[in-house]
Parts: C-alpha cells; structure tokens; sequence
C-alpha cells in the first residue's frame, strides 16, 4: 500500500453522538494545523457528505469546544450512504475540495461506511472510537464511554438518596444497546444490588434471591441496574416480574435514556479524544489507511476497521466476579 | 390560645423526599439545642410514630447532614394515622418520651396529618413546606424546588447536547405532581420551545404550529417541556401525537423521573431549609402551633396550616408571557 | 420626558463578567426580535462601542448561550470611555449604526457609564444589575450572585471532606468585592463555623473563643468563611493571627477565586435573566430610560440608576442571626 | 513465606486523603464479609493504632460510604509511629484485639509505615495506593488521582470562562507534590496553552515566546496550568516574572488547592477502589504480605511496598509531545 501525499483532510462525526467527539475534532484539526494541512468540516455525517455540507476549518471553529458535549460537526444516519449512488455523490464532493483522507468518528455503522467508501473509492480513512456503548475492539476504551458512565452514578447517587429515604427498590435502565459495559462501570459505582446484562442471563428467580437476602440483612433499599437491550427485557418489564415476587416493597423504574450522551466529557474522555485525534491525522500521513485508532494500555494501536468492528469485545469476568462480592 | 411550656420536640419528615429536608432537620435541632430543649428524631414519618421509631438527637447525628440529599429520618407513607387508631398510638408514644410538641417537614399530605393530631391530641406543631412541587401557599418556594429545578435544567443541558447534534425534538418529562412550577422554571431555563404544564390546556395543534414556525425558521433541534400530571398526557402521549403531524421529525422521549428529587440541596434549599428550621423551633416557643412557616418576600411568615395546602398557589402569569415571548 | 421611537438597540456587557449574562443577552435580543427591533453586539463594553467593535445579532448569535457562563459578547474595563473623548467617539459609533438604546448588563460602574452618557448625549439605556457580588440596589438579587454561592458551596462541600478526613480547621476565602452576601449565603449553606464579612468587624479573640467553644464540643473540623475586602485581613491573614491562639490545630487557607465568575448558570439565575433581558427592552419601548430593571419581590421594578448603584444595600440581619444559631 | 490463617483484618486510611479511599475501605471490608472474616477500623491511621482507636465494624458502618469523599475512617499523620516505642504500642493495641494483618491505604509515607511494621512485628499487610498524586509505582493510577484530575478541569473550565470574557492570561495552580500527574491531564483536557511540571523545566523565555506566538494567532485568552512544587516556582512566582515581559496583558492567578482532595470519588476511582479493596483482602488470604495491590493494563498486580514506594514513577512522554502539538 502506498502512501499517499496527504494536504487536505476531511472531518467527520456519524451515529449516536458521544461526549469528547468534539475533542477529538479539535485534536485532529489542530493536529492538522500543526502539519501544514487543510482541514475541513464535513456536517451531518455521510448525509452531508452527500449534500457538499462541507466547510474548511479554520483555529476559531475549534475554540472552546474540547469541553462541550455533543458534535459541533453534527451528525446524523444516512440511509442514501448505503447506495452506490450516494457514495457516488459524495465522493465527488470530496473531490471537488481536494479532500484526501478522512478522519471518521463515530461507533461500528460509522467506521463501516468509511471502510467501504475506501473499498470503493480509495479514499483512506482512519476511524476514532466515538460512542458511549464501549462495544468497539481495537481499543480499551471508547470516546464517550468515561462520560457516559459518570453521567450515570452521578443520577444514580440521586435516585438512592430518594431510594434510602424511602426505602424502595429501584430498577435503573441504563444506556448500552447489546452490550453490558455501563452497567457494570455504573452498577459497581453505585453499588448495585444486582446488574443485569445484555451478555448475560439471570432468571427472574436469582435476582428474586438475592434482592430477598439483602432485605434480610436490612439492606432495605436496593437499586438494580439494567442495560437496555438485555434478553431479560427491559427495566420495567423486569420490575413487573419482580413485583410479583415481593408484593411488600415499593418498586420504582426510572430510564436514565439520552441524558446519558450529553454533557462536558470527563478528564480521561478529553485525554482519549485528544491523543487519538492526533493519531488520526498522523496515522494518515503514515499511510495507516483503513483503520481505527484506538488506545490499548495506554499506547495507540491501529487496528484494520473489519478487525474494530467485528462486536466480539469481551466484558471482564474480574468485574463480574467484583462486583458479585460486593453486593453478597 | 395558650403557650405551653415546650420542653421536647419531636421532628419527623413525611411523603416525598426532598432535597433540603436533611439541612431543615439540623436547623431545628441545632435551634433546639440552642435554646436548650431536647430534641426527638422520629423515624419514617407518621409511620415511625405509631410504631415509636422514635430516638433522642444529639449533635452527631446532625454532622455533615446539611450537604445531603433525602432525609436520614427517612420518610413513609402511613395508611395507619388515617385512622383515629393509628393516631391514638403515635399520641400514646409521644407521651412516653414526653415529646410535647412536633416539627413536621413535608407536603400538604404531611402537613394535613399535623394539623388532625393537633385538633385531636393538642399536640402543638410547626409544619415545614419541603416539597419538590412548590405547590404549598404561604411560602413563596418550598425547600426542595430550587434543587429539583437545577437537577432538571442540568438534564436538560446534557439531552440539548444531542438533539443539537441530530436536529431532534424532544419530549422531556419533569415532575410536579398536578403544579407546573418545575415545567416553567425548567422550561424557561432551558430555552424550551413549549412548555405544557397542567394549569393550561394546550391544544396538539397550538403545539405543532409553534414547531413547524420555530423550524422554519432553522431552529432545527426542540425540547419541549412537559410537566407530568398535565391533563394532555403524559410526554410520551403528546409525543405521539405530535408526530402524526411532523413525521420527518426525530423525536424522542426522556422522562426525568426520581433524580429530581436527590442530589446535594443548592444554597437556596439550604438557606431556605435553615431559617424555616430555625423558624420552626422559635414558632412553638412562641405558641405559634398549626402553623407552616414559610417564607414570602424573605420574611418568615406563619401561616394556619388549613391554609397553606388548601392547594390554589397561583402560577406567575408573567412567567408565562416571559417564556412565551422567548421561544417564538 | 418624551418616549422616543427606538427601532435599534445596543446591547453590551461591562465590568467583572458574571454566570448568566449570556442568558440576560439573549432574552434582551430575542424581545427585541419579537417587538420586530434590530439588535446590535457592542464587543468588549464601551471599549469596544469607541473602537467601533459592533455587530448586527441574529438569531444564531444567540443560539445555545444561554446556558453557558462567561459573555459572549465579552467584557472590558475603558479607561477612554471616562474621558469626553472616548464617550465623543462612543456616540458617533453609536449614530453611524443608527442605534437608539441601549441595554447595559454590569455592576455599578458600567451602571454609572450609561447614567453619564445618557446624560451627556441622551442615548436611552436601560442597566441590568450583572455581577456576582449582589452589591446593587434596586433588585433583590443581581444576575450571577445565585450561581457564585452554588459554585461556593459545592468547592466548600469538597473542602469539607479532606477537613473532615484529618480534622483540620480551614479559612476558606470567598468573593464579593466590599460586600459579605456570597460569604454570608456560603457560610449558611455550608455549615460553617463563622463567616467573616466586610460590613461587621469580628475581633479575633471572638472567633478564637467561638473556634475554642466547638473544639470542646467535638466538631473537631471546622470551617471558617471569609470575605475578601474585610477589614480584618484577608484569609490568610486571619489564619496566621489564629494560628497562634490555637498552635495545636492544623490549619490550611484556600482562596476560590475565579472560578467563582464562571460556570453554566443555575437556573435561577437564568430566570432571572431572562425576565430582566425582556425588561430591559420591553422599559426602553415604554419610555423608561437611565433606569435599572431589578427584581424585587418577584416582580419587574425599574430604578433610576443614580438609585441603584449608591451602594447601600444592606445585608439581613436575620440571617446574620440565624448563621449565629446554626453555628453555635 | 508462609500463609497465616487469616481471621481478623484491621483497615486504616493513612497520609493526604484521596477521593475514593471510602471506596475501597468498603471494599476491603464487604470483600471480608464474603470471606467470613472478623473486619476492624483502625481511626486516623497509624496515629489511633497507636493510641488504639480501633472498632469492629459492620455492614452499616460501610453503608452509603461508597459515593462519599474523604475517609469515614479519618487519617492522620502520626510522629510517633515512626520511633519504636509508638509501633511498638501500636502492635499490643492490634494484638489485644486479635487483628492478624492489616489493609493500608494510602500513599508514600503509609505504605513505608506498613512495610516497617511487617519487618518489625511480621504483621501482613496489604497496601492500597491511595493518593490524588499518582507518584507511586506498581500501579498504571492510583485511587483518587481521576478524581482529581476532573475536579481540576471542571474548576478551570469555569476560570475559562471568565478569561475568556476578558482576554486575560491565567495561571491555575494544581496539585502533585513532586509529580506533573496532574498537571498534565488538566492542562491537556483543559486546552491550556502551557503546563508547567517539576519533572521538567521550563524557561521564562520559552513560555514568554509561546504566548506571544498564541497571542498573534488570536488566541487571546491563555490558560497555564502549574504543578506545586515545581523548580520554576510557584503559580504566582511565574506570573510575576512574565508579567514583566507581557505587561499589556491582564494577569490573574488561581490557586485551586484542597478543593481537589474532596468531592464525591468519579466512576473509574470507584471502580479501581472498588477492585483493589477486594484484592487487597484476597491477597492477605492467599499469602502476599508486605505488597501494593495495584491495577496494570486492567489486572490486579501485587508490587513489594520497596518498589511501589521508590518514586520513580515516570509521566508519558507522548502525553507531553500531544499537549505541545495541541497548544501550538
């Protein structure tokens, strides 16, 4: 593979926004600056890519945005991407701006795109790890993820001061479509009386157990977190099968939902964006194309886009193990 | 009406938690000490009474409460002291401690059991308005709302975050009960584009009119506010509704649910809880009994009970206009 | 005095910037478009209305501001506009834009600049009271002041945990220029066991007796708040003076500082703002002019600037008194 | 070495306090529980093994602790433990109570107090790595440091906006001892334009030279972060010596100080308190005394205390070539 002499690059946010997109838009764009390159936004994802929703960045676009939530690049899905027609389109946008390469931030449908679009049309494209689901391999950690679980204990630390006050029972449903990783950074962190999982199943009647063994030792308030997407069904249809089983005690369900994207990214999540930014850009003058930069104890790791997005990212049993000891 | 003598004083917090309720408990027990009576903590409410959940406080337990959300002692609901039984037990403990008077914190439910027992057992008490609804008359804010309202627009900040970044409209859904304080408060505070609380009725169309005119005029992301109890549905309903008629629309729900009723109490919940403890305490050493003290214009204000939940506190009809005149 | 006919307004933020000055622009220059006004961005204050730093605002300048702290229309003290020079060019700026009003958002001494130029050229101003220290008549509360004592308490709750962990006694330095209401609100809200402030002189002896009496009654960690510009020194100060009454006590001193001035607002101040910014314009249509919209009692009063900036605003007795009780 | 049947484990916090440390004490404890072992509280550390200050402690002792700041069990720094007499007192005390071996959590100075012990009296121990600091070896961060690092930025994120509203240069002072930890991670997710760290030395004139350069690029508000206890000297101390060579520029400094001790620990400090307080009790279980139960690349690692406690800890070089591209 050769590498290309890269000028002039293309930024994207795509998918379900994340805290830190914006820091790493700003990395690979100051990044950008800092090698001689023109950088240039693309709005609404692959959609505006379609649509030559294009601008070229300059310093004052990227002024304090490390610290917002959201995407100031916007983003969105689109259906037109998935057509060769579409692609067409947007790939002689790219050409009428002279754009080279692609920095693409967005979760496992994002970098897809950008790995086809590189199939078909050459463009190379490095990947960053943007989405609050942690479900990408080729990394440790995804951008947002950090956030997304703050977010969490932190109205979690809410909800048990109401919970203890009244000694209820409560089922939080947190965010993490197919996968458990909130859950359990969020249920350890706000120790959770039990933590149901999307990779996991747990009969009604253990989660009956356990609950009925902590009333007995007087833990008379309890929160159970629930990742959306489990097989056991949601919070609510979970709160209803356990009602049945304690009649006595004053169940509640609240559904963290979208709260869980937005805010100030944490420290770490401004740390990960801002290092792989500047991996994104340096990996494509390296001619690393094809890629998802992501961080693996700590050191940047490029790994092949089909390789990030395959969904196999194993949870740890050490966590589970943890946190079943802790709510014994 | 003759001022008695008052030596011991019961505190009990009764209902719906709220934020502040820990800082009015150490206010009135602090002020207690301060004039050198003994002070009780009754535990879970009317419930702990009639069960004599009842301790003598000292400072310790009043350390480092101030700052916490929920109520260490603990709330309940109490089908027992509906009934004339039920009282006559709680009465018959309170004698046995020799508890002559009684500082209530709660909602119009709480305050209601107070102003029974004082016309049946004379047992003199001082009502404290701590509600997150602020829907208690002679008080101008009841402790608890500051902190509900600052939870919810904190939310709310976090959700703008990515409706911004996908152009969505969301429903979010705040608490109130069947009072659209929190809807307004949290509305106006987060440049919502309507506001539906249960004092107005707000007619589907009205709403999509707002809508389609806001988007034209490129105000492509929307909250809406919805305060729960409203005779329109709840946010998921209106939802629904509205979508029929803007299907090209992302629209999403989030229903805030019970973190608004923890978290740290802001400095006005605890200013507020502070004097009105201290009030409390200073009321029944003047024979100021059946009362809620509240605070109108920043004075301590007492008013009969009977009064204050008679439930016809009036929302700022300029309020209204404000939020009106700032999301067209 | 004639109503005129105002079709432009200026807007502009001067003196120490303030949480919730964003909020107060933007409902000043969303009124104006709903009353069908042009509004205009004077940057930097009167430096910028004399260097001509002026903009026509739409309705994207103010999207997304309000709940973000700092100005965006940014901030600056002028020496030049003191001088008949500098308010000479203010003006003619002023005129080649066709600017009728303006809306002034600062404390006393941007106050003081619109007074004077309304008196020396006649440009209709409306004041809002922007400014952390609360030290403006005319409005119970100015716009700021809220969100300051909430980012105090929550720096002093943090404080609290590392005093607690090593029984440590600390001074902890708040602002407010030559006023105590930020050291007094924190002082409550956060259980201190003094509060120094500039309008009363506490000898040392006094607060070294106070510090004795609660040793001895085991609140072995104490915090004492002190406003900066008191007579009796600054924190430091104060802390070497006691140390030496106390030798056996491990004392530490934190300055807040700065980040006092920022912050998203709380949402009362973005209430606050809000109705103030639709005062503003709303009192410059209806003919009143060299005046200050403040808030008193929850309802709009417009005070003649002359009025509002004598600087007499006195603090509460009461809640010198129940600090005193709370406290003791 | 041989394995001792474990029965009763006494836990301490000991040295600066670190958000977190209530964490893993109630870690440490349930994970002691799980294992049918007798739990003790050792109270301000060495000082009260001395003066034998230690309790049985139960399940509600660790209850609601878990979210809190500080140390429930209070730390000190004790003279006495370091001379014979003082261990040797403080051996009789854990011995009349039965206590077989220890879980130390703290930095530096407490792992050294536990590895003297266990050389002296053979009593076990475990060492959790507890410090804001991160200066110790064995371990990728040690429990406190995230959360000090996010308080950091979110007190700098407000300072920004305040020098943003007037273009002004701060110097925000964090802590770390001797080490840039700190310093580093705030300055990169806070955007700073410079930060100042003892492991490396920076010229006046190559700071002076930066912030000229950014100043021509129009940044004109500049945040520096200095680490305490760097050789350039103090926060205050460098903005004094580039005052003098920037003197048209409004210069402020911000010392965030103890602020950064307190405060509610985040998730990940949550968990890594949470992982390490169990490891700390399967490590006594399984026969490793006189160690650091440390967290590398995700996996628990036991270090000897001698080589966790060296200080040779070194900061990631790629962090510092990213922060420089970033701020170029």
């Amino acid at each position: 593979m050769e590498t290309k002499n890269i000028k002039k690059i293309g930024v994207l946010t795509s998918g379900g926004d994340a805290p830190g997109m914006n820091a790493a838009i700003r990395a690979a764009v100051r990044a950008g600056f800092y090698y001689g390159l023109e950088m240039y936004g693309i709005y609404r994802g692959y959609e505006g890519m379609i649509q030559n929703d294009i601008k070229k960045l300059d310093s004052k676009n990227i002024t304090h945005v490390l610290e917002r939530g959201g995407t100031f690049l916007k983003s969105a899905r689109s259906e037109e991407f998935r057509t060769p027609e579409g692609r067409k389109k947007a790939y002689e946008n790219l050409k009428s701006h002279g754009i080279d390469a692609l920095v693409v931030i967005g979760g496992d449908g994002s970098l897809t795109g950008a790995h086809l679009f590189y199939q078909e049309y050459g463009i190379p494209a490095v990947g960053l790890p943007g989405t609050i689901d942690n479900d990408l391999s080729g990394t440790d950690l995804t951008i947002g993820f950090d956030t997304a679980c703050n977010t969490a204990i932190e109205a979690i630390d809410k909800i048990r001061d109401t919970a203890t006050s009244h000694d209820r029972l409560f089922f939080v449903e947190v965010m993490g479509r197919d996968a458990g990783f909130i859950a359990i950074n969020a249920g350890v962190g706000s120790a959770a009386a039990a933590i149901l999982i999307p990779e996991r199943k747990t009969p009604i009647e253990t989660l009956v157990e356990k609950l009925k063994t902590r009333t007995k030792a007087k833990k008379s308030s309890n929160i159970v977190i629930v990742a959306e997407g489990g097989k056991s069904g949601s919070a609510q249809e979970i709160a209803d099968k356990v009602a049945k089983y304690l009649p006595y005690y004053d169940i509640k369900v609240t559904i963290l939902g979208h709260l869980q994207r937005g805010g100030a990214p944490t420290c770490f999540d401004r740390l990960l964006a801002s290092k792989l930014g500047v991996a994104a850009v340096e990996g494509l003058m390296q001619g690393k194309y094809d890629v998802m930069a992501g961080l693996i104890n700590n050191k940047v790791v490029y790994t092949p886009i089909v390789k990030a997005i395959v969904g196999d990212k194993e949870i740890d049993e050490e966590d589970l193990r943890v946190a079943n000891i802790l709510s014994t």
